[in-house]
């Protein structure tokens, strides 16, 4: 369970982004802590995910809103600073082990001055997305983006491992045409190379059955042509 | 060098928050074509990034923005409907081998119809950032801030052993071979797919550039066997 926290917003379209993020990365709940703005405005930037916003909870605390979860992760774009264990972070490929099954708030702070200490203390851990150290900053809503989407990418990962194989049939057919291929043009014994090379590029770099055969229909309609052309020309002479 | 290109944006609030974005992951050049927004209106979303905008290159066609560059990737949240080979897709995290030490030009379409197909031909690649099937349009500047995120996260993460990629001039003589081969087989408007297919699976599966200079030898081969033979032929007639 993916709650979103959203500690007194200042701008209306972050928080309509937000809701549209929301609904992308499938989170379950949007939370809103004493927001600063319209939230009738905020739905004009919300596209396809204005139900967040219509059904969004919004509470007068912070407490409230972290309130019945497992996990609270506190986020700032200041973190890391020798000395202070406080702000000591985690980043956002290192979240996922952390939250997984478990139900989660990611709580973000105010446009202008983040999350006090106060909150983050309260919270379980600190997050913070590396990023150009000579300006760190990222607009709220993008924060949001990249954190979900990080979690959406490690779900989906985790549901199906890489099945993007190709046929064995397929594999064979690459195989034979390439082979068939480096033989007509084949010159010196050295010129095996070009058939590992390009049979292994291929087989690497195909992405799924629909490609494979796209590949083998090319393949085998240069084959074809070369040796039609030459039964031409044996006909002629 | 990572240059962003947005084309035709429609909205000043997305141009503004991506050129703030264009500093946070040090983006090297921000290109726009034929922009239909108030750039000074952009200006006000920009925070930190202003100087992005102030130095955008703004240019009057799609040509120009992806001239002199090594890879061009081409981004669309419609991706991989079964049996169109041009919109079969790299996810972000795909992203960062392919790209490595070269120019890159990261293309981003219009927030209302996104890349036409003839933009995306024009491209190496195509980049879909997975996302709730039911829902997966992310707003543009968003899904900027996920793909620059994602570069930004392996710039530093490797830092860098893998450095096993291929040079541009490979990348060329692969994407000019494999293109003039398929025009010369060409039958029908759906046989671009064989270029695309093929283009791709050897660029990604290449390990280094000794093979890639193995298997540019074969395609021009292949071509050269097929011109010469042709020759012959209307010599002969």
């Amino acid at each position: 369970m993916i709650r979103v926290v959203l500690v007194e917003p200042e701008g209306e379209y972050n928080v309509g982004f937000i809701a549209r993020l929301c609904k992308n990365f499938l989170v379950d709940e949007l939370y809103i802590v004493n927001p600063k703005v319209n939230i009738s405005e905020a739905i004009k930037f919300s596209a396809g995910g204005k139900e967040f916003l219509e059904n969004a909870k919004i509470v007068n605390n912070f407490n409230d809103a972290i309130a019945d979860v497992d996990i609270k992760i506190a986020t700032s774009s200041i973190a890391d600073n020798k000395g202070d264990i406080l702000r000591k972070s985690i980043k956002p490929w290192e979240l996922f082990p952390l939250i997984q099954g478990k139900r989660v708030a990611l709580i973000f702070g105010r446009e202008s001055v983040g999350l006090t200490r106060e909150e983050i203390f309260k919270s379980d851990f600190l997050l913070h997305i590396p990023a150009n150290p000579s300006y760190p900053v990222l607009n709220l809503s993008h924060a949001v983006g990249i954190i979900l989407y990080e979690i959406w990418k490690n779900r989906g990962i985790l549901n199906n491992p890489q099945t993007s194989t190709i046929s064995e049939h397929s594999i064979q057919l690459i195989d034979k045409y390439t082979e068939t291929l480096y033989k007509l043009l084949k010159r010196s014994d050295e010129d095996y190379k070009m058939y590992i090379a390009m049979k292994r590029a291929i087989i690497r770099g195909v992405k799924d059955e629909e490609e494979a055969r796209v590949i083998v229909h090319f393949l085998r309609k240069l084959y074809t042509r070369i040796i039609h052309n030459e039964k031409e020309m044996s006909n002629v002479s």
